[in-house]
């Protein structure tokens, strides 16, 4: 089996699940018990804490525990919009969000808050200047994600983050769920007020995540009641699940420092094999994009049918962001690039990590061609 | 060491976390991906919603997978005045709830919405007349707690919700954290509409819990996204949190069979044995009260003092609530109960599990009984 969809989830590391196992057997204490096994499990946490916070290069008190990526989002968008609805009820985000931005949006804009979707070029991206225009003078938060979980578009959060230093009353949040360990982000010096990772996305377990919600920053919680978390996310802290996310995240990053040209390396040869292929779109950028995520339209055939027809020759791969792919709709993020709803039906993600090896890739490309032979022979 | 701090937190079983390390390693898909790894890991959540749902007598389409208790309690309650929110702005609860139902209840009153505080008499029960006398034409939940966390105290909840069937636009919402596998609660035949439990209250691992919604009941999400359990609480689900959970509490089910006598003499020996101790006050009622938790104040001493000279002696007890011990706030269940406030800073909470025995109880007895007379001795 060649498991090219990375982006839907990750298998975790051993070293990430036996983490868990000896943290949840050995260290079973609630943190909040002021005896022992609650001081040794707080003392877990904070180093969990501490050991993420030096991995994102922000400050430990800045890292708050969540159960995952859709949390933290719902976190930052209404947290935010529940802190600072007085002073005013206009948000902004892009047109290719992950469903968790992009329904946090809708709900908000159902309790009367007025939305601004900015749309994006061909290739995914936002322009700074959309973002700028639409600010008003009520705007409270601008929502914009680091990597686009389908195409694999990096937004330019950098200048973002610059050009909304000038407005101080507007927070920036960031999904970074797709970036984490596959391309750098300078949460700090790109001026980010919050940041969204989850853990299952780099090898760690599902059910857990951090919100970056820098200092001075405040919002509301979703959850109110023990005030672990610094008040801002009650509820008992899955020690061991932070405990493992601070492993995985470290793992993540020697990868990224070691092996990011052999996973650029897979991708580039993907995007030029996959380009020379008879009725194929490329929708991933080949500049600009991150080095795991290749987005195409085999033409001709619905992406659900030709991912059944690839997982039977044993590649795995998805249609669009897992979240998504029950839903049966067509691509946002490709609607929103401009792309044909025909050739958005036909979409096929693969997402790699950095086991994946370039003879993994040659394999693919063979019964990608294959596939779409037979495919088109059934057919004719 | 005496681990008689199970309210806090229990240590899992260890065939829980071998079912937590088996789907995480081995199945390790995401159940919203259509291929095989998402079906096989969309087929155990499947496994894992029948079998809970058959535990606690419910529709398994009514097991909803969250995060913990604290994160079922604010779905109930803020999802409910989200919801009908235009409907009424009238909630209800009691004086003597956890810390995520008092604060949930206090975020929304600073909302705009009303809250009743129904009061309790010196066993910490309520009165279901109290209740029905609060209600108003805006009413739109009740939310009563089953098993009292720091005192044990049952609270007439078939009572309430037979009243409350009478009301057809009120919701009735009940945490069940404590009483999971220690007290039986038909969540059915007693009209509960919205029931938490937690599942590291149960021998299960922290991070995971279960809101059951009763069909055709329509709450609000916190969560919006990717629509997962059925778009009430969007998120990639815990599959191996869930999985573990359902043997969690398929275990503690068969202790409540087998070992409830057990537990209960455990509780039954410490109750008679600290009645007679200098200077104690018990404050867990004699009738009616489940059969793990003892709470009682030793005066003149601090009950954070006391609980660190017990854990010396290695016996591990906690002053109040997990949640609230380190706000060293006074418990406001025993203030409820009208316990004076000197004698309530004493408090001292023992809780047992199914693993606890006479003999612990025992030598227990002996430790406060030593640690008493030692620390009189220091004092004067």
């Amino acid at each position: 089996m060649i498991y090219f969809d990375n982006s839907a989830t990750t298998k975790p590391f051993p070293e990430v699940v036996d983490s868990f196992v000896k943290v949840s057997s050995e260290f079973f204490g609630n943190p909040s018990s002021i005896h022992r096994l609650g001081v040794e499990a707080e003392s877990l946490l904070a180093q969990a804490r501490k050991q993420i916070g030096e991995l994102l290069q922000v400050n430990p008190r800045e890292v708050y525990f969540t159960s995952g990526g859709t949390e933290s989002n719902n976190l930052a968008i209404k947290g935010t919009a529940l802190m600072y609805r007085n002073r005013g009820k206009h948000i902004i985000t892009s047109a290719v969000e992950h469903a968790s931005v992009r329904e946090a949006f809708q709900q908000l804009k159902e309790l009367g808050f007025r939305i601004t979707v900015v749309p994006v070029d061909t290739e995914g991206r936002v322009s700074i200047s959309d973002i700028e225009d639409a600010i008003c003078h009520d705007t409270i938060l601008v929502s914009i994600m680091h990597v686009n979980n389908e195409v694999g578009t990096i937004q330019p959060i950098k200048e973002i983050g610059n050009m909304l230093k000038g407005y101080s009353k507007i927070l920036f949040h960031v999904d970074y769920v797709q970036g984490v360990g596959k391309v750098a982000l300078d949460i700090q010096r790109y001026h980010i007020d919050l940041c969204s990772i989850s853990a299952h996305k780099f090898h760690g377990l599902k059910g857990t995540g951090v919100l970056v919600v820098r200092e001075g920053v405040q919002i509301s919680p979703l959850f109110s009641g023990g005030n672990q978390e610094w008040k801002l996310r009650s509820g008992t802290e899955n020690v061991a699940g932070a405990v493992s996310m601070a492993k995985a995240l470290r793992l993540t990053l020697q990868s990224y420092k070691t092996k990011l040209s052999q996973i650029s390396e897979v991708q580039s040869y993907l995007l030029k094999e996959l380009q020379a292929l008879e009725d194929i779109v490329i929708h991933t950028p080949s500049k600009g994009q991150a080095p795991h995520i290749i987005n195409f339209s085999v033409k001709g055939f619905r992406g659900e049918v030709f991912v059944h027809a690839l997982e039977e020759k044993g590649l795995i791969v998805s249609t669009t962001s897992a979240c998504s792919s029950k839903k049966k709709a067509i691509s946002h993020t490709l609607l929103a690039m401009n792309v044909s709803k025909e050739v958005a039906e036909s979409a096929i993600r693969m997402s790699l990590s950095y086991e994946n090896t370039l003879e993994e890739a040659s394999k693919a490309v063979s019964i990608i061609q294959t596939t779409a032979t037979e495919l088109r022979e059934v057919m004719h």
